[in-house]
């Protein structure tokens, strides 16, 4: 089976003239799609919002564009809410859902007056602590056991995340008593979930929360549904129905919250599932070793993509040129690092490749260059916006050996030549 | 059971006061103790080299050092040969071992004069093509099978490394062909490993090629042992006896080479052998959570040592100032990254913890910095230098905001204020 790759050879070839491979290249019609779609099918909320998990695409071109359709951002550190605040967003806009947090992470997020997202009820203090307790604070809640019928999540109880039921309905009375005005209230049950049942499962679980809260006079304003909406990693796999998602969850709302005359907006925290179908990691062939299995060598690594190696995650992978190719076999498409785990696929049936092919990786939008490291030295990649007229603007340069050794500039006795 | 650390918690609180935490520290005294008791292992042989494997901790300071103890690199990219000859190093004190090779990493080793090590027989022609053949050539062999009695590698036939029998043997005769005059041969066929056997049953394979070639006229002069001896992560586990290692070698030399009148000169590249004791990942305890398990949060994470997220692996810890407390129970170690195998230890037994008491994370000097990565926007952290006469120097700092954005310098409207 294959998955379509929107550009051709040609440009693929002509923007690796320009800017060398690998690189990642993102396709801003794709995303803008997707952010539409997710906004229509939650349109009968008002005060929807989807905050980006900047984690997935740190990258301020994405951010700025996801910006300019309406999206916030979900923060995880103090550069995260940085370059949030470069792009523009800032309130209501912004969540900042961290653990282990420092005061200087705290400090810099109340000063972008993101909504806090406390993970423990012993953050209070050091919130209070660090800066004082802000108007509006969200909290997250893990459940222990959530289970869909149809996929078995990982056991909640083995997550570091969020609070007890016990400890959050202490920690929103706490926080009440502290002067709290506005409350939210945010779970994330599951990873890449391809069940258009787990919002809607997941909504009428926080729904529940929220009425009970309401008896004890406190008002929840947000339903943050966090992220954990998948994608078809693989061409065998279903995309969700983000429509039927939004209604599933539209009917919780009415059966569960309406009726208490309770109002809330819906917070999104989506990121893998907006930009990871988007983003495109593009390298050439290296070379061909047949040895005790068959490998194809790609100029890229586990450096610019590391899901197969720490997930044993699966890639789409399409040789440009060759879709229509019968497969000369299997083969397992490895990186140059100095370590075993630097493979992108194992036993992938492939056309016949030569030096200088270019392969695109697919679905390496999010958690692909953000999860980049620099292992044996390599730099890793810069990234493409292919912008929805056709062109090709760079968004993030691939790193120099200045910048790998940019923190050895306390060393005064190292001085090397390029 | 315990493992010692060589700082007192008075000097990290002084150190924690003047650079912050979390940082690496590597005690410049064990570093030189591992060398000189490697050397001394393999002082029967002339032209012994410990070709440090950069990539376990790719630090200008402490490539000196080893540059002054005698030791070369191992090299696998652009920027690791750059680094060794910043610190001094070429020639036969440098090795490169890479795979997927470009053009441009051959030209940089080829001229830094370093032997290069081929992966593959294809690679015969990438090199050629890139900057000629030089002079000395080494080969990469992969056995297929590797199996010692008292542990199990890996199985070699899936590895992407080195070539078959077949395939080395036709890369010499080739490369004699093409004019090389001197040879070496290096075999990798475990990671890690405890068993003093190793070595010496390596070398005794590897021995036996060489007798082999000569028969075809190809003098061998470099036997590359290549890395893979172990440490002890675990209190329980036996150091490695080098002493042993080196006289399994001798004998395996004495029986195969010496009575050919061969003499050859050996090579090891050890990396986690040497600096892997040496270092430690020194962080602050931020937090403690009590919620379905219990928690020990640190300021360090995932994004400073990646090895128990990517491996699962053991590191010791040690609570300063708390050595002869007994276990309040079982924590789990956890780091801030929003990404559930963030976490350095699972159940593991600790004395209670209180917010800013310092954790000692055992054996992290390889492996552990050069595999670090910003997921979450995190910066990487700093290492000090603890020399011999107890005073620390900054060797490399921690990445500032500056750092993790400098690659979007291309992007004119990303405008940020720390």
């Amino acid at each position: 089976m294959k998955k379509n790759v929107p550009f051709t050879l040609e440009q693929a070839k002509e923007w690796r003239t320009r800017f060398g491979t690998p690189f990642y290249v993102y396709d801003e019609k794709a995303i803008r799609n997707a952010v539409k779609s997710l906004q229509k099918a939650f349109s009968w909320n008002r005060g929807f919002t989807e905050c980006f998990a900047v984690k997935a695409t740190p990258t301020p071109a994405i951010i700025r564009l996801l910006a300019s359709l309406g999206c916030g951002t979900d923060c995880a550190s103090i550069s995260e809410v940085v370059m949030s605040r470069a792009c523009g967003l800032d309130g209501r806009k912004m969540m900042f859902t961290s653990n282990e947090t420092s005061f200087k992470a705290y400090r810099t997020a109340v000063a972008a007056k993101a909504i806090i997202n406390l993970d423990d009820i012993t953050q209070i203090e050091v919130l209070e602590r660090s800066c004082g307790i802000p108007d509006t604070v969200c909290l997250r809640y893990n459940p222990g056991s959530f289970s869909m019928t149809s996929q078995i999540m990982g056991n909640q109880k083995d997550t570091k995340f969020g609070m007890t039921y016990d400890q959050l309905i202490k920690a929103y009375v706490t926080l009440q008593e502290k002067g709290v005005k506005h409350f939210g209230i945010h779970c994330m049950a599951a990873s890449c979930c391809l069940d258009d049942g787990y919002y809607p499962k997941l909504a009428n679980m926080l729904f529940k929360i929220v009425v009970e809260l309401r008896k004890l006079g406190i008002n929840i304003e947000i339903v943050d549904l966090g992220g954990g909406i998948g994608i078809p990693y693989r061409p065998s796999e279903k995309p969700v129905d983000i429509h039927a998602i939004g209604e599933g969850v539209r009917m919780e709302y009415e059966s569960i919250l309406a009726p208490q005359g309770i109002k809330v907006a819906i917070y999104t925290e989506l990121g893998r599932w907006i930009t990871g179908p988007a983003g495109y990691l593009v390298a050439s062939v290296h070379g061909r070793k047949d040895t005790y299995k068959r490998y194809v060598g790609l100029d890229a690594s586990a450096c610019d993509l590391m899901r197969p190696a720490m997930y044993g995650a699966y890639h789409h992978m399409t040789v440009l040129g060759k879709e229509n190719e019968e497969p000369a076999g299997n083969f397992d498409v490895v990186g140059g690092l100095c370590e075993n785990n630097d493979k992108f696929a194992i036993d992938r049936a492939l056309p016949r490749t030569n030096y200088g092919d270019i392969i695109v990786i697919h679905d390496a939008g999010a958690h692909g260059r953000s999860m980049g490291y620099n292992y044996n030295g390599l730099p890793r990649c810069g990234e493409l916006l292919l912008t929805e007229n056709g062109q090709v603007k760079l968004i993030r340069r691939s790193e120099s050996l200045d910048d790998l050794f940019a923190t050895f500039d306390v060393d005064e006795d190292f001085n090397y030549q390029i």
